[in-house]
This record gives C-alpha cells, structure tokens and sequence, in this order.
C-alpha cells in the first residue's frame, strides 16, 4: 500500500523569504516498527508557531492563491535561523489519529485511536515508531487526545521542578492559557498555591471559574502592590515565564525580593537570603529580556526551561508517574478547548493565519486534514 | 584600657541625601574571645563601594569640609535602598593590622599580623571575633594581607563553580581588574581554558604578561568574532560577569550558542542542546542586563553568583582547600597591586573620592587609617 497526501512545509531562503506550502508526499510501506496514522486532529501551539513562522515578519504576508503563502524575514534576524536556512521543515509537533497500517511489530495498533509526538503532524497521513505514538483511552476522540505530548506534561513539569528545586508556591505568566488553566488545576488538586498574571479581567475571570484564587492582572495600576501582596502570601520563589521579552520578570523577581525582604531582620546591600528563580519556557513576546538588577539582589536566577530536557533529567519513574496522571486526567484536568477547529490548506490562508498567529491568550486552533 | 578612634560611616535619609563622615567611637575591652586590631590597611573594593555610595549621583557630591561628605541619590532609586535608610553604616570588608589588646581566650594573638573579615574595616580600630582573623605568614606585610578574604577566593570559587557545574573552560569580563588577574595565574596553573574580555590594549597586555593565551577587547570592531573563536577553541561554557549591566553577558551567551551551533548536526528552533551558564558577580554597570534570547535557544541560565552562598555551598573540605592555597599563594598569585595608599580623612576628599568611585580597572586604593 502506498498513500500519497498533503504535508505542511516550512522554508527559509538565504535571501529571508520564508515559504509556507503544502508538498504531496506518497509513503511506502510501514517499516516493522513502524504505523502509519491518519491525522484527525493536530493543535497550533505557540512553539509550532515559533517553527512555523520563524523570525518572519508577518505583516510582509503575500499570498499566491496556490496555497502558498510568503514572508520576509528582515536581515538582522536571519542570523538567529542560520542552521534551517534552505531547509524544507515539516510542521506540528503533535497530534492524533487512527492507525491505518502497521508494520509486522505493531499489528495490534491497526485501527485504534492513537495520540503521537514527533513533528510533522500538519499533514495527511503520518508514518511514525510505533512507540512515538499513545492509544488513547477508550471513547476518547482524536480531538481530545491531540495535545497531550506538550502542555500536560509542561504544566506538570512547573509544579515537579518547583518541588525539585525546594519552591513550594509557583508564579506562571500568560496564566489564562490552556497550559495555565492546566496549571491552575493541577496546583489546586495539589494543594500548591499559584500565583496567575493574567492581562484582562476576562482572562482573571476564566482562572476564577477553575477556582483560582491568587489572579493578578498584569494591566492594573496597583500591579506591583498586587502581586508583591500575592507572592508575600503564597511565598511563591519560582515562576515560568511564556512571555519572555519586556520586564515582567523582572518585575516578578522584585516582587519576590520586597516579599522577602519585608521578613528581613538586617540590610544587606546584596539582597536578601531567599533564591528566586525565573523560568522563561515561552517567546510571545521575542523583544530582549530586561533584568533590572538593582533591587533583586544576588540570589537569583533566570533561564531556559524546557519539556523534553526537563523530562531527561526528571528520570523514568517521574515520567511514568506524570504520563500515567495525563492519560486518567485527559478529559478533565488536560483538556484542551479549541477556538476553531480547521483544515490543512485552510491554515494558509491570509485571514486564518493571521488569527491564529496573533497568540490570544485563550485562543486555540485546532487542524483536521480531513477538512480540506 | 580604652581606645578611642575614627570610624567611616555611610547613612542615607528618607529624603535621599547620602552622607559619609568619620565618627569618634570608643571600644572598651575586648570579650574573652575578641581582639582589638589596630587597622593598618583597608582595600576598597567594588563591593565596598556599593555600600560606601549605594545608588548616589556622583556627580551631585558637596563637600562641607569638615570630612563629610554629601551625596543624593534620585527618587527613583530610594527603593533599591529601602532596607538601609535611616541607619549609620560602618563599611570596608576586609582588612589587616596588628593585634593590640585581647580577651582571656585569644591572648596567643597579641603583637600578631593579623587579616580580617567583618566589615567596619575603615575604621583606626577594629573589635572582632578572634576565630574571623587570620595570622598572616611570617614576614607578610598587612597590605599584603589586606585583601586575602575577598579576591582570593572569588577567583579559586569561579574556578570551583565550573568544575562542580561540569564546565571545562571559563569566561570572564572585566579580566584585567586584580581579581581577574589572580583568576588568570590560577587557570594557567591548573591547566584551565579562560578567555579574558578586557576593554582596552593596555588591559590586554597586562593580562598577555602574565600568561594569558585569550585576550578580547570589547571595544574592537570584530569583538563578536574574536569572542566566537575564543570560546569555540577553548570550549567555554561559563562566564564570570563582573559588568552586569548592558548586552555584554547576552553577546557572550550568543557567541557560545553560535560556538556550539557550528558543531549542531541538525537544525533545532529551541537552539542547540549546550548548556549555557552567565553568572554576574558584580555591578559595574549598574544599568539593567539585557538578554536578546533570539540566538541562545533555551539551554541558558543567567544568574547571580556571591562568594558567601557559594562558600556555604561548597562545604568545608573545598573551603579549607582554598584557603591553604590564598595563604601559600600570598604575595605571588593573589598579590595586589595598588594605585595608591591614602589615608582615612583622605579617603573622603572629594578628587581622591571621585578617583576611587571611577572604578577603572587595574586601579585600586588601600585605605592605612596612620596616615591620616
């Protein structure tokens, strides 16, 4: 059996145009190991974006009407896409589907119902290891299994690094997001207090109704006293940043360090005793990270967190335990809700496109092929 | 018997005016396990500074002529000071002089050469602790010991810090300051990698005299790509800033992301899979740090790094290590070498203030209260 079917690519050439097109691919026969999967369902993640874009400036948007759209890249920002340069990359870092053919090894996964990591997911048909790819609980649909590689994990990885590294409150950023309403839930079943900064009151309003109980948004003019009070309550020391450019962490980080402070019994020109940490896991805003030192002392630290390290580093039995938690909790704690859900050319298309790049908090697209 | 003497003082009011003076303070006896250390020389050191002149306008220095001298500090930096207004503030780190007078349990010191560390150093006397004062080696010179507490170990825990972290060759800015020179003797004697940044030719050369094989100056035009070969031959992965402020620690965490990126065999948007590590240890600059994290992907820390935490860290047996060493390595790699001695009334003249407080590096002063 051959199966040929459409794949969303991304290229950038030397000169910063970067091309979106959907290429025919025909793939042979499973390998051993091997199942081939109908992709029903594949969500638009923040960090598919950040593939799928790249450093693109979006408004230079041109479409062809072939199903192929183009951006200019400006020329300062070529040199952070060096190593991708003239490469045609597959897209999706996720998905679900059923199984339509299975290599000699991999029998027993012909027609279920599979949720699969990998990239390459923005396509028709995807030919995967057959232990890259998770059955889905029974009556789960494609839809509902389709994210549960990246933000299940994500928000469960926060509340186990946390714990890892002697925090025992959390501050998480753009906090209304599925990832944070994720968060919110985990932390309340785990009796972890969390702080959200949100950016609207409706966003505030949707962590409320999951029962948060620390919201604070980012826009109010009292801000800084606000969270300052939250974090003194909590005793929240770390935070995971998915906003990244700008001054909230260091916002975050002095907030942190009057909290402490305000506890201290002498001055110390060095800041207080209390560690603070700053995860930065997300780019929503790639502008330059601005860390105002002079107020947060010494003892602190801000950098990179991400999944797939963090999951090395955490060990099987941690893994285990947190694949087991995603798989019973699926529908319930790690369910994701979808602003709209559509087709593979449709996502090229200069409208669609545009709304699903713009990253509102709470927006959320789905892809399923079989919708054209 | 009494000892009545000077002592530098560092106060801020509520309404920001900074004023350094020298008080008469009177010392009775010392405790059964005190001494009474006549202060005999004192270095001020960029640490001793941020306490000395917090966030003060330098430029906004009155003096009234009786030795005190007067600053303000801007509104808007009162609060990175908070903890401190309204206090008297004794400063300077470290020091060494000649024990005078002590307590039941610590006669064996009388007559002795002793360094210490405490603070209150700028100061004729000094009560302290018998167990924080160390003998000096026969025939060492209390401005030889003056300064073993501070620099000595800073430089062998930089050195200990990347070997604990797994790091096999160091970054370090502001390299041909002291401390920087100490830390280049260590690495070429233990056999470790270091690129020095400095700012300017002289700087080089200073460094280049003693040994060192990677010398970059900020300041040249192709900065970025001497800084990219220097850290891709040696391997680094760690840097020492001593700046703080500004992109320097951004454009050293890019240069070793495109070190190693060179080396990646597959393009990766979260960037390539070394770990990254920025620590700043001082303020220079006091300006906030900026991170352009488009280019360094998401293996990175920033961090701050204090030689208290990490002697706490690092546990006794490392921190009897070290100190052996600063004692056998006195005046030959932990040596410094000083711009000019001046007194305590001198230290608070507006032309010698203004001389120290410019921090230029290679220069240092060392404080002997007997001149005046």
């Amino acid at each position: 059996m051959t199966l040929t079917g459409r794949e969303m690519r991304t290229h950038i050439d030397e000169e910063g145009t970067l091309t979106l097109s959907l290429q025919s691919v025909t793939s042979g026969e499973p390998g051993d190991d091997e199942v081939i999967v109908r992709v029903e369902a594949a969500p638009i993640n923040p960090s598919d974006l950040g593939l799928l874009l790249g450093p693109a400036d979006v408004a230079s948007l041109e479409s062809s009407g072939d199903e192929t759209v183009r951006f200019h890249v400006p020329e300062e920002r070529l040199a952070s896409v060096y190593g991708r340069l003239g490469q045609s990359l597959p897209i999706g870092n996720e998905g679900a589907g059923t199984v339509i053919a299975a290599g000699r090894n991999a029998k027993g996964l012909e027609g279920k119902t599979v949720g699969m990591i990998g990239g390459g997911m923005y396509a028709d048909y995807r030919r995967i290891a057959a232990r890259d790819v998770a059955v889905l609980p029974e009556g789960t649909t494609a839809a509902e299994g389709a994210a549960m590689f990246v933000n299940p994990p994500t928000a469960l990885g926060f509340v186990e690094t946390a714990r890892m590294e002697g925090h025992s409150a959390i501050v998480h950023t753009a906090a209304a997001s599925n990832l944070g309403q994720m968060l919110q839930k985990i932390c309340r079943a785990d009796g972890i207090p969390l702080v959200n900064v949100v950016r609207s009151p409706e966003q505030a309003r949707i962590l409320r109704n999951i029962g948060a109980q620390h919201v604070v948004n980012s826009r109010d003019e009292d801000f800084t006293v606000q969270l300052t009070a939250a974090i003194r309550e909590t005793g929240a020391t770390i935070a995971f940043d998915a906003i990244g450019g700008g001054t909230l962490g260091s916002e975050i980080l002095h907030a942190m360090e009057r909290a402490a402070s305000q506890n201290a019994s002498s001055y110390s020109r060095y800041g207080s005793d209390t560690f603070k940490q700053l995860y930065i896991y997300g780019g929503l805003d790639p502008a330059p990270t601005t860390l105002n030192r002079t107020g947060f002392g010494f003892q602190w630290s801000a950098g990179g967190w991400l999944l797939f390290p963090f999951l090395q580093k955490a060990g099987k039995e941690t893994v285990t335990r947190m694949r087991q938690r995603v798989a019973a909790e699926l529908t319930t704690t790690f369910a994701s809700r979808y602003t709209q859900v559509i087709g593979l050319a449709e996502a090229l298309q200069p409208d669609v496109l545009r709304r699903y790049e713009r990253k509102a908090t709470g927006e959320k697209y789905l892809i399923d092929p079989r919708l054209g």
